[in-house]
């Protein structure tokens, strides 16, 4: 292990739910076992998911250092021999990411359903890892994060930036698993509900699959234009245009009036899924994305799936090999989908509660915290 | 044409919606063009839908002549070189049945989207065809039956009873064409809720496709007893077990705890979908099967297709190509699934109106309307 | 019927296979029925199907006028009323395009299977439709045209060349179709085996469906150049690197060391296809689009398919949906994907035979009949 | 680790190809570590690919101990707290089968492409696992067998007997994966080309999907005889029907004259292959399942794949979740594919040359080994 590291490290720690973030003092590991990591942290973006586990909407353990959209340098290695999950050797002073879930790989989930994003026993960094016990370093608001040797590590090519990859964020790699899940064949039209995170992956991905039109309905305004830079053939913004019925009219107008061939649910409220089964054609296909969290029940009428004979698909998080799509996906697609623009506002370990407010008030594209200043 | 046809025909009307049906005369068509046939109807089954009907929950054109599940021997033939939808060729007297919807073959849906059940002008006998004008016979509840030339007949095989075809009703060409879109696999745990004729048709579709185990979540008792005859390896009774809590609990027990790999949904009642995603294992499939009428909105919460990562597939109706894989079933078949059981009730024309209550009251396993005697 | 027609016009017809192509002089329709349409040629693309016609490598009736991508100014119209497949209405003067194969639409493959591209009753204008008897005018390759009512009839909007059209010629539409079946995802690997018309739609259309990379293999040089125009990341050169270990080390190189996850073959050579598994990595895609001909048998190795897992598809002519999409692809991607620049050379309907040479020999992109000059 | 242990046992040894299997004594491990595993073993099943590998025809390492379809009692366990597959907790004398496959769970194919079958650093028990240093005991023809901690064992259930699992052998689960691949849809016909163990064991997956009819071709007279106890709709015995174009007709009769919707190779004779094209129909499938060993090259003409639009798909081995499914299809439809029947002979260690000769001359069902008697 290098002889630098220091003993101890600060970290941004939630210790109850809907008060203040504690900035706290951490030890580091005085070892690691083989396959163990400890990073440097660089960049931990914010998740709209932490303003939820702030105001407590998951009952996750406490005290916690949140953060699951990390970039860092290898600190130290337990294991010389140790590599990333694509097999590449990792040495002191690589910059990597990693995904945040790590399933037990042992569960009927895991091996017969080969499902390991429904892991039985799925552990999260930054989610349902508290800092109380050893090794504490298991989110990214911390100046160093610990990895345990089951995680999905991925080295960072030269020519990627750490803002691309904190910039896509985990909303990236969700919709990668969801498009898999749909199989969207190219061609076929596509409407996205949120201009968000989530609502902007999902158009990045539609869009280099081959939709056509590519259809966002959302806002506020500046959040639409950077989905026309995106690519977006058509923005419906729902300020100009509150009423549904006329947003349907506009994308039925522009799909040979019968609405889209596929449609992705990226907002996270419940009440868009209705507007949305109107928005599919029958026959179509309607991803619901953006419901990670639980927004509660909506009313629904499940004649309109019958009837309209719809495919409704849900897919929920992301597996290592959605990271390595991701991640070719964003070195090589640069210039047209520029997900570093997204990083808009930067805040200090000690600045995570104004992070937390300009997240949950929407003032930010993406907001990332910088634990080592 | 065939001499010996009368001039006109007795046939069973609702002139008006929740009102007794009246049996009226109506001409014969003078003459048949190349193509059209005429029907003297042997069967007519009554279908769930068509208490719908009566009660006004579709508006549908009146006055009407119902009726959509329907045999009959063939009395006249507009054209010497008719065939069935195969190819064999039609002659006075065969026996056949014939799908109820026509499709317009020319819209968007019939054409660029192959969806021809969803068509934007469809037609389907004893649901939209009035009988104010010529041809007038337009339904299974008459004593003469006209079938127009785009009408996908099928003579049906010496070894093959009418009852078969009309006990199995449209309800088995609706899982037909359902299970196509859900591609199940063999070996695949199936919850079917519901035991009525739908809910029977695809207990016998999922069997034979595989399924292991294969539940039943229903009532009364007499429809689960026939569940078990059709192959159930389990079924749940709603009446002893109310609790909807303890009905997943003895599903999860037979389905290695996590819950069914695809339930289907077979009962027209919304809230049965809400039970019926938490029946499914994560990863699962749900089949909207069930809801061809519009029994409103439910209370449904998309954070739950999402996190369990569903798929809830949708299928309306039938398409010809159904027909051709039932009947063959049927008739392979008919010693593991007696379809020719659900007829269990027979009434004349002048007795539709207490056809239609015995229905409504679920006193029948499938009533059946013998328009001539 | 429109006034001004004459009452013969000019065909180049195929009297004898291997013998010198005539022009000849055919009757024009004395009148149309409903639904049939006279077209005055505009263009008539030569396909390379035209030149295996010539050698007798398909047993077609005589004589024959080819030229199956045609299109025209419609002339006469036997019905007001007569739409396009979609549903526009067409008035003399519209130029349109059409599908060349019509389907009976009665037999199993087009009903029981939905496979009209295997209906066993096809006719295929310029192919086995032979002008001996009228309406005589059933292929490209001369001044009018004649269309039965069965035909899939496309107006083309006023912002889609002929020559774009014609240029993608029905490579386009057989590389929609196998895509379709193909199911290919965004993100994956592709390589293109051969450099022609049909390699160049498959390329273009792996492009637009995200592909990364796509790489083509073949030649000549210009051709290529073509091919890196239309986005290609990598070129082979069949001439520069004649040695297929080369190829594989070269595809492997730029597949992270496995192969390709699609390999379509494009070129007609059965020797390709052994290279083509090759490849492909474990669990690879191979379309085999290009052997609508057939070249003959070669020597394959079952156990490749075995131990490598491939999944290989077959996908002959195309349906008319697939003109749906190619006609929008067409329009919409003009600027990326120029097909109206494959049309190198036009000739006159006396220049057939010199036109058959010069495709016969690769010296043309797209060689183009003009029958009326 | 179990005291009663000896200290070493006798294996029938490949010492070299082709020449007689030698019985020869190895040590057993000192101790176990955790997670390793040492069986005495019960049956070890004969594969028709051990005769293969005995003359040569696979690059096999020597000296070896062949047998990868074994059954044992758990004599040793390195870790109290081990369990199985699933997560049973595995005790001293339990029963247990297991995968001979262990990918290495960490290359491109088991991570990014989720293809373990196909892993880089695949090891198999019993083929690529040569006898020459300690554990040895690495094959089924040996009184004990190692287990290594990341092979996945499965405790058989009390109700199912050793026979059936060997007698199904890796036959079945060859099977299950090629049928979880091909996805198979309920009514489809299905012809098997082989009535040996693959054969049979994809007989009755076919027709526990539903296959309708589902036709063996193959022989000799007494495995047709035991396809008809599974259920084989018609059998094609190949010596009295050797003319391939009278088979086709027999299939065709079958199949409303057009070939089976599947057709599955279960013969490992690579001019089989070509018969099987033609035996589909036309858009029909073919799994190519009995080419796991190399039997070399055959003429085949990729035009046939193109013009009749088939789908041809590879299967290799097998993975863990396939022995799920198998064990559980051998568990619950024993009455139904007996397979336990398939063993008809048995073999001491000292008879393993009399067993390759036997089954080398199709004389036996499955030929077993009783290592320990």
């Amino acid at each position: 292990m290098a002889n630098q590291l220091p003993g101890a490290c600060s970290c941004a720690v939630m210790t109850a739910f809907k008060q203040p973030i504690e900035v706290r003092e951490y030890q580091l590991p005085d070892d690691l076992r083989p396959g163990e990591i400890l990073l440097r942290t660089e960049l931990a973006g914010m998740c709209g998911t932490d303003v939820h586990l702030h105001k407590g909407e998951l009952k996750v353990p406490l005290p916690l250092i949140m953060g699951h959209e990390t970039t860092g340098f290898i600190a130290a290695l337990g294991d010389s021999n140790t590599r990333d999950w694509l097999g590449t050797p990792l040495r002191v002073g690589d910059r990597v990411s990693f995904t945040v879930g790590r399933p037990c790989g042992k569960c009927r989930y895991c091996r017969v359903h080969r499902l390991p994003s429904r892991c039985l026993n799925r552990k999260a960094y930054g989610v349902n890892t508290p800092a109380g016990d050893a090794p504490h370093l298991l989110g990214g608001y911390g100046q160093y994060h610990f990895l345990y040797p089951d995680t999905a590590v991925f080295k960072l090519p030269d020519d990627l930036p750490s803002e691309s990859v904190v910039g896509a964020g985990c909303a990236l790699v969700t919709a990668v698993h969801g498009f898999e899940r749909l199989r969207m064949q190219w061609g076929q039209s596509v409407v996205v509900q949120g201009a968000g995170p989530v609502g902007l992956a999902a158009l990045a991905v539609a869009k280099e699959a081959g939709a056509r039109p590519a259809i966002v309905i959302g806002g506020p305004r500046d959040r639409l234009e950077r989905c026309k830079r995106f690519g977006a053939d058509l923005t419906i913004d729902i300020e100009e245009t509150p009423d549904p019925a006329k947003r349907l009219k506009l994308v039925r107008e522009a799909t040979y009036g019968l609405g889209a061939d596929i449609v992705v649910e990226c907002v996270c409220m419940p009440q868009a899924v209705a507007e949305g089964w109107e928005l599919c054609r029958d026959g179509g296909s309607y991803l619901v994305l953006g419901h990670y969290g639980d927004a509660g029940p909506t009313s629904l009428n499940p004649h309109v799936i019958t009837r309209k004979e719809l495919t409704i698909i849900g897919s929920y998080g992301s597996e290592p090999q959605h990271w390595t799509v991701a991640l070719e996906f964003l070195r090589e697609r640069r210039k047209e989908y520029p997900f570093e623009e997204l990083v808009t506002h930067r805040f200090g370990l000690s600045q995570v509660n104004e992070a937390l407010t300009a997240v949950a008030n929407w003032q930010t594209g993406k907001a990332v915290i910088l634990p080592n200043g």
